[in-house]
C-alpha cells in the first residue's frame, strides 16, 4: 500500500487506497463545478493538479464525473494510478499541493448526471420485516423473491446530494380504518439505508451484460437514503409498486468510492435457498458481496449498523438482472440495493422496522423517543469497509434534515 | 384557420392547425440532426428557416427539442405564431421553401433526450381487464384506483423512436404450474397502445404542480407503445410493480403534436364515481379530457381502436399526482397514459385483452391468428384528433418490428 506524502492522507480512511472522486466548487468561485478526489483532510482538483504535472485530461476537466464514468475501465485504472503517483510520489508534491483545498472550505455537489435510477429489495430481513408490516397474514417474502433481485425504476430528477433538505411530502393517504383517502404532510416519514451503485460504461440495447462482465460497467460506490413516506406508500403501491411514497427526494453521498479501492471488502454472500437460474449464478465466478458497515445516526444519535454483508443478493447479480432482458445501461445509471438490515433489531436500516411500524418508538438520550421522522431532524448514513493491510476505507457521509 | 401557400398542406393532418415538431437527418448529412416541422408532405428545416426570414433562433438551430422545451409557454406561443407566418403568409415563400425536405427523404430521430419516464394506467378498463386477468377472484381495480391516477416510474434509456426494431426479450418467467422458474425468450410478448406528454418547462423541488398550472408544463403530445413482456412481468411484479416485464424497449413516435393544437380535441373525462381530493378535482376548471381515437394494426391489418376519451384520469390530473409530493419536473420528462382500452372488445389497447390472455386469439387476413406477437410481427399505432373547422389533426405513428 503506497504512502502519502500528504501527513492527514497518512492512516486516513481517505488514504491513497481509497481516493473517492466527487464534485466541488470553493467560496471565491462558487458556480465554477470541478472534478475533486478527497484525500485525507483534502480534496483535491484533480483537473488541476493534471495540467500542473502536465498531464492534462478532458475527463478530469469537467464539471461532472460522467466524461469519466463514460471512458471505461482501462481509462478509469489509468486515472486512478496516476492519482495515486501524483499524491504517493513526492516529487510530484510541489506541483501538486497548490491544488489541495480543506475539505471543510468547499461545497460538494451532485458528482454525477443520474440516468436513469433502479432501486433493489436485496436484503431478506428487510423484505421479511416489510411483507409481515404490509401484508399481515401472508407469507413475508414473495414466491419470486429467492429466484430474482426484485426491483424497480425510481425517479432520477429527485436525487439531491447529501446536505440538501428534505421537504415533508404532502401526499395522499388512507389508513385501513379511514373511509375516505385524505391529502396532507406525510405522517410516516422514514429513512432507507442503502448502498447505491455508479454504472459507468454502458451497454448496447439487446445484450444482456453477464455477472463476469460486472467490473466492466460499474465505476463504484455511494451511500443512499431513500426517504419513504410509509402512509403515501401503503395506500398507493398496489399494483404497480412503490411512486410518490419514494419520488420526492433521495440523498446521494457526495464521494463515489472506486469498485478498484473494495478487493479487500469482498465476501461471499449468504448461502441461497433456491439454485439460481445460470445468469444469477455466482457460485463458480468471484461473487461480489461487500463487507461494508453502515451506521445511520438520527440527530447524532446512533440508532442503526446495517450490515451490508447480509444482503441476499449482490451488485453483480443486480446488474445481471437488470439487463437481462436486453436493457441497455447509460453511463450515470445509478441502482441501489435497497434497505440494508441485518437479523438484530439494532441492525435495521429504516424506522418502520426499528420501530416496527411506530409499535416500539426509538429513545433518544434527549429524552424524546420517535416512531417515524419529526420537522428538524437529520439523519446521518456512514460507512466503512476494509481496505488493503489493515486499513478502513470511508464512504463519508449521506446526511439529510428534515423541513416542513 | 391559416391556409398555406404550401399546397400539400392544405386540408392535410398535418395542416397549419397541427405543426408538430421532431428531429430530423437527410441523407446528405446523416449525422446532422436538426428540428423538423411536419408540414403537408413535407419537413420544415426550422432552425434554417429562421435563418433565412432573418429570425435566427438557438432554440430551433439544435439537435433536440431540449432547449425548446425547456423554454416555456411564452416561447412555445411564440414559435408557433412564427411558424405559422412563415408557412401561411406567401411572402415568405421564397426564403421558407427551400428548407422543406419531403418527408419520405428524412430519417426521423428521437425528439429530445427522456428525463424521467413514469407510466400511469388511467383506462378503467383496461385496469378492470388486467385485474380479471392477474389476480381472479379478486376485486379486479384496487381500492385506491378511483381515488387517485396509479403511475409507476419506466426506464428512460431505453425509450426508442419509431422504426427501431424491438429484440424479443429473454427474462426469468414462471406459470402458476410450473415447479420452478425458467430464463429464455418472452412467449407472452404484448403491445400497450398509449397516449404519451412531453414536459418542457421543468419545477422546483418541493413545489406540487396545479391543476390548472397543466398548459405552462405540458408542450406536447406523442404516441408510445410500451411493449410488455406479460410472462415476465407476471411473474416479477409483487410487490414492487413492472420492472424487466417492461423495461427492454418502448417505441415513441418522431413528431410531437403541441399542447396548443388539441384546443378542439378537450372534452370533459367520464364521470367520476368518487368526489376526488381537491387537488386533483377538475370540475370546475377546464378539464383535460381529450377526443384522440388511435388505431392499432398489426402486420397492416387493423386489430383496435382504442378511444382516449374514454380515460378515467385525465392528463393534467396525472401532471397533479406526479407532483403532488414536491417532486420536481425536468424538460423532457416523459408520462404516459397506460394501456388505451375502450368498453368494446375491438376497442383493447392490448393483446393480452384482445385475445383474453389468448383464449381468444386474434385472426388475421392471411388466415394467421395471434395470441401474443410472433418474430417478425409489425404493430403501428396512428391517431387522429378534431382540429378546427372540422380538420383533422394527425399524430403520425409509432411502429416497430419485433425480431428474435
Amino acid at each position: 500500500m503506497t504512502t502519502s506524502w500528504l501527513e492527514s492522507a497518512q492512516d486516513s480512511p481517505f488514504g491513497l487506497h481509497n481516493l473517492p472522486y466527487g464534485v466541488f466548487s470553493t467560496a471565491d468561485q462558487p458556480g465554477r463545478r470541478r472534478i475533486g478526489v478527497a484525500v485525507g483532510d483534502f480534496v483535491l482538483d484533480a483537473g488541476a493538479a493534471a495540467r500542473a504535472v502536465g498531464e492534462p485530461s478532458v475527463l478530469l476537466d469537467a464539471d461532472t464525473l460522467n466524461p469519466l464514468l463514460a471512458a471505461g475501465r482501462p481509462t478509469w485504472t489509468a486515472v486512478r494510478a496516476a492519482l495515486t503517483a501524483w499524491l504517493g510520489d513526492s516529487s510530484y508534491r510541489a506541483a501538486v499541493s497548490p491544488h489541495l483545498h480543506p475539505v471543510g472550505e468547499v461545497t460538494l455537489h451532485l458528482p454525477f448526471e443520474v440516468a436513469d435510477y433502479v432501486d433493489f429489495y436485496a436484503s431478506e430481513h428487510h423484505a421479511t420485516n416489510l411483507g409481515k408490516i404490509f401484508r399481515p397474514g401472508t407469507e413475508p417474502l414473495t414466491p419470486n423473491w429467492k429466484h430474482l433481485p426484485i426491483g424497480y425504476h425510481g425517479r432520477a430528477g429527485t436525487i439531491v446530494v447529501s446536505g440538501t433538505d428534505v421537504v415533508r411530502p404532502n401526499g395522499q393517504r388512507k389508513a385501513p380504518s379511514e373511509p375516505l383517502p385524505s391529502y396532507g404532510p406525510s405522517r410516516r416519514l422514514d429513512i432507507e439505508a442503502e448502498v447505491a451503485f455508479v454504472v459507468g460504461a454502458g451497454s448496447e440495447l439487446g445484450k444482456p451484460v453477464a455477472l463476469a462482465d460486472f467490473r466492466e460497467h460499474v465505476f463504484g460506490v455511494c451511500l443512499l437514503n431513500d426517504w419513504s413516506a410509509r402512509d403515501i406508500q401503503a395506500w398507493e403501491y398496489v399494483p404497480l409498486g412503490p411512486f410518490l411514497g419514494k419520488s420526492f427526494a433521495s440523498s446521494l453521498s457526495p464521494w463515489v468510492v472506486p469498485l478498484d479501492a473494495l478487493e479487500h471488502a469482498r465476501v461471499s454472500p449468504p448461502p441461497r435457498e433456491f439454485e439460481l437460474l445460470p445468469y444469477l449464478d455466482d457460485r463458480d465466478g468471484e461473487p461480489w458481496g461487500l463487507d461494508l458497515t453502515l451506521t445511520v445516526r438520527l440527530n447524532g444519535h446512533v440508532i442503526s449498523r446495517p450490515p451490508f454483508a447480509s444482503m441476499y443478493w449482490t451488485a453483480a447479480q443486480q446488474l445481471a438482472h437488470l439487463t437481462a432482458n436486453g436493457a441497455s445501461l447509460r453511463p450515470g445509471d445509478l441502482y441501489a440495493s435497497g434497505t440494508i438490515s441485518g437479523p438484530e433489531v439494532e441492525s435495521r436500516g429504516a424506522l418502520i422496522e426499528l420501530t416496527w411500524n411506530g409499535e416500539n418508538p426509538v429513545k433518544l438520550p434527549d429524552g424524546t423517543s420517535r416512531s417515524y421522522l419529526e420537522d428538524g431532524d437529520t439523519v446521518t448514513i456512514t460507512a466503512t469497509a476494509p481496505g488493503p493491510d489493515g486499513a478502513l476505507i470511508s464512504f463519508g457521509e449521506v446526511t439529510g434534515r428534515i423541513v416542513p
